[in-house]
């Protein structure tokens, strides 16, 4: 139910391995109890629970590009991988996240942070500068640096070149299905890969950045063109998706690049560079896609496509409002084909574009329909609507008709789901 | 349930009456069958249905100050009234207002709104530019002129100066109670009187105005006074007020001074000025808080009052953030005292301010409870802090330590049933 149809895209093949899929790349993950009321009393048989910790290393030191949340309040995580990524001057071997707690509002959490990343520099022998921390979950509670002391050596010992499922598990949270992603594509005859993986599900609302989501490569790229490409694709995957408005305080999209399938640096300004920002946008717009649908309590992926806008940036700032709206989300949940509540959520996006013209339609593969022309509501076939938005994966087509330019955003329904989720997210 | 405590004011006291307790003004309403679908078919007994149509008629020519939706999608009733208003210099005798159908997106909208008010205007012998004419309901449906014109007569030969029910229950939508206040007070040895209505429920995040509310007083207020002590008024009431972040295309709040009550005409800048803006401003506040613990789904009203800010408009944007935060009102609903979430939500607010090193309490007649210190999660009495939320009425205070200006802001919790109503609007 939540799968995506993978987008095709000549000259790109996907392939399983996410964020191993690359050459040199190892993941592992494991269950530690980060969150206490999991940990077993007593002599009591262990729980078994989803893996909370997870690691992915490179065989080599990599060249990163990373984002991060624009949230005032930031994750002490979030600080320390900003710390020693100037460090190093933009270079990682190892990834070390948690999810069940945030580390965020933390007295001590940049002091825990740090201790992550020393625990598992000492466990490879690297440099703890050289390791990225993430941490997921809630905010505000301190972070037990126990379970994660046990888990290192573990997570170390466990490391494989197919452990990326391990990896992926460990991120998850509110999360249904691990998000998982990889393409191989040819640079001068040289077979590259790149591959990342995701976590959602709540609490987001991405600006330039999101949620966890860490992507790996074998491709030589140059510090400057890794930035470059990420932030390209960024603005166009990431920050146009929106689960429920709530931007977090950990969103982080980070790139490793290893180099290992060999071949020259990739620069900007070049043909070569174009090839890879492209793998890059098949491996986001997947995932951003996946982050979507599986958006917490989610039914339904629904995509908003303006077109006909004056510039990229207005048509994004417009459907990113529709795909905000909650009365859109309840709409779509209920497959009430309500196209009011369209024009009312573009008509409040913040621009100045004229929406009052707008044409709109409701597309799934059960057809497509015109519901609103000339910005004035239209009597339309009941029935066909109502077969249209009872689809999973819907796109609302508004046209704006004042210029030539256009923008996706995606996002999902909102269901009773939604709610029981989040009415006691900590226990 | 749904009661709000009255704020105690000194030198003004709550009154019965609504919009009828000014002297000089009646109203009536009555049920149409502006919904097709609730129209009895054949010879079928009528269905007894809410009122969805309501009139409030002045003895006397009023002055008029009115603010309107923000939106660029703007209801066809709205383009109607500021014509009106324009015509006549800021002058009405009559108000016509229907539910269940916004009148909006519709090719006739203009051509049906001024129909309304020549319909109201013939029955009452008054000039059509001197009726305020408003709708509410589905946006993008042709509205049914037939239902208005056999109402009008109805409405007209209704009209009692204890019609105020009638009429506040005309402009219900998904409303579960009518909101109506009153209060009386005394300049110079006169008393007068201020009452009004309002409507809720969803779509509710205004800018500058709000939903349905019209207000009316006997007092004789200048032009200029009246639009300042509205425009004032409406800034730290309705515009701190927030349902679901969706702002309506027919939102309006109108206030009509009629003088019936004798008196000096007040003008701002005076003593008496300041003693009507502030019954106002008591009306208003009250009616906020109806609104907001009335929102579509509601179990809880939800206060955020943000101190120690900058300035007020600063202060203002932090409350409104954490008020329309998904996961915030999910978090009210299950009384779960996730302080990482307050925190997250200041924290994309739009403003400079930093707000990093909060405290943050949660308020209830349970208790207080302090749940963040300098911007780091406490260790709290859990079940204090549950006893606290359970409650109906629930105050989030964030002490920012940045100045000395503050701010309220007011909405409600997110439940199943905010999902429900939504799901199927239309039907």
């Amino acid at each position: 139910m939540k799968e995506i149809t993978k987008a095709v895209f000549e000259g790109y093949t996907y392939v399983e391995g996410g964020v191993c899929a690359a050459k040199g790349f190892k993941a592992s993950g494991t269950y530690c109890g980060i969150k206490a009321s999991e940990i077993p009393d007593g002599n009591e048989s262990p729980i078994k629970a989803k893996n909370d910790i997870g690691m992915v290393v490179s065989d080599t030191l990599c060249t990163v590009a990373a984002v991060y949340t624009q949230n005032k309040v930031k994750g002490a995580p979030i600080t320390v991988t900003k710390n020693n990524l100037t460090k190093t001057g933009g270079k990682a071997r190892a990834i070390i996240v948690n999810s069940k707690n945030a580390n965020t509002c933390n007295a001590d959490g940049e002091q825990k942070a740090e201790r992550m990343c020393q625990l598992t520099a000492d466990a490879l022998g690297i440099s703890p500068e050289e390791v990225i921390v993430a941490s997921t979950g809630v905010i505000g509670q301190v972070l037990p640096i126990e379970p994660v002391e046990r888990a290192v050596p573990v997570l170390v010992k466990e490391l494989a070149y197919d452990g990326n499922v391990q990896a992926a598990t460990a991120i998850m949270t509110t999360d249904t299905v691990k998000k998982e992603i990889a393409v191989e594509f040819e640079i001068d005859g040289t077979k590259y890969r790149l591959g990342g993986m995701g976590k959602g599900s709540g609490m987001i609302h991405p600006n330039m950045a999101t949620t966890l989501n860490f992507y790996t490569t074998d491709c030589k790229v140059s510090a400057d063109a890794l930035q470059a490409a990420l932030s390209e694709v960024v603005n166009v995957t990431y920050n146009c998706l929106s689960v429920d408005g709530d931007q977090s305080t950990n969103d982080m999209v980070c790139v490793l690049a290893n180099g290992e399938a060999g071949g020259n640096e990739i620069v900007t300004g070049t043909k070569e560079f174009e090839v890879f920002k492209k793998a890059l946008y098949i491996a986001m717009l997947h995932i951003t896609k996946m982050l979507a649908k599986d958006g917490e309590g989610a039914t339904k992926l629904i995509e908003c496509r303006v077109t006909g806008a004056p510039d990229h940036e207005t048509a994004k700032i417009i459907a990113k409002s529709v795909i905000r709206s909650p009365l859109v989300k309840c709409a779509m949940y209920g497959a009430d084909a309500n196209c009011g509540r369209i024009m009312c959520a573009m008509g409040y996006a913040e621009t100045d574009c004229d929406v009052t013209k707008a044409d709109v339609y409701y597309i799934s593969k059960a057809g497509k329909i015109l519901v609103c022309e000339n910005g004035l509501g239209l009597q339309f076939d009941e029935d066909l609507a109502k077969a249209i938005l009872s689809e999973e994966d819907i796109t609302i087509l508004a046209q704006l008709k004042q210029g030539s330019s256009e923008a996706t955003a995606w996002g999902c329904d909102m269901t009773y789901d939604y709610v029981k989720i989040n009415g006691d997210y900590r226990s």
